[in-house]
């Protein structure tokens, strides 16, 4: 079968960019710089059902997805997550944490209403991270 | 500079085992089969700051916690992340989470109030933890 992105996924992320083995996606959460992967593999919902090549290039897309957040954001603490509960599908959260940010120390899950990104707010994001990401 | 072990883990946690690059802790929280993998490394506080071999012994430790909380407590889900924002020091929470856990589908940091374990409930899963987990 096909990998298909959840239904969830698709309405809550904006895409930015297929990386090797995972789709890259922006949260829709202009409060915090948040990023999303999910591996293009079928029907996966843990890091280790995953064959061991794949867990290793999954490792090396976080690695270079959080240290680029880190960086550019100025983030005072990344928070890397699977979790899964309302979607299933494998997919991996990146956030840059700052201690100012809204939820903060709290994780972000839960803690009030997300706030959207205007289209070019978004896009111009996008491009950003397309430019200066180097797979 | 020598590891220790961040004293709010410290107190948090029940010691299970050292893995070949992590200690293995139990959360004192019986509401949930909680570990806690702390590589034993001075001043991390990113995955990404580890060596690459340290990065795929992690990735194989918490494999093989996951695998078997997975199993051995027929979880619904597992939860994995590295969050920090209170403990920097590096640390890995694996959660084994079941539909009709306390806090289910939300994450479990910040809800509701942690119950303790008995001495001997809590000596008795880290001796069965210990004889089952074969590193």
């Amino acid at each position: 079968m096909n990998f298909t992105l959840h239904p969830q996924l698709e309405t809550d992320t904006l895409f930015i960019e297929n990386l090797p083995l995972s789709k890259l996606l922006l949260m829709n959460d202009r409060r915090y710089p948040w990023f999303i992967l999910v591996p293009r593999k079928f029907e996966i919902t843990e890091v280790y059902q995953l064959v061991m090549e794949d867990q290793y290039q999954l490792l090396n897309e976080m690695n270079l997805v959080a240290k680029w957040a880190h960086k550019n954001f100025s983030a005072d603490k990344m928070n890397i997550a699977a979790l899964g509960n309302v979607v299933p599908q494998l997919h991996i959260h990146i956030i840059a944490r700052h201690t100012n940010d809204f939820a903060w120390p709290k994780p972000v899950w839960g803690i009030g209403t997300k706030e959207e990104y205007s289209k070019e707010e978004g896009l111009s994001l996008i491009e950003r991270i397309k430019q200066e990401l180097v797979v």
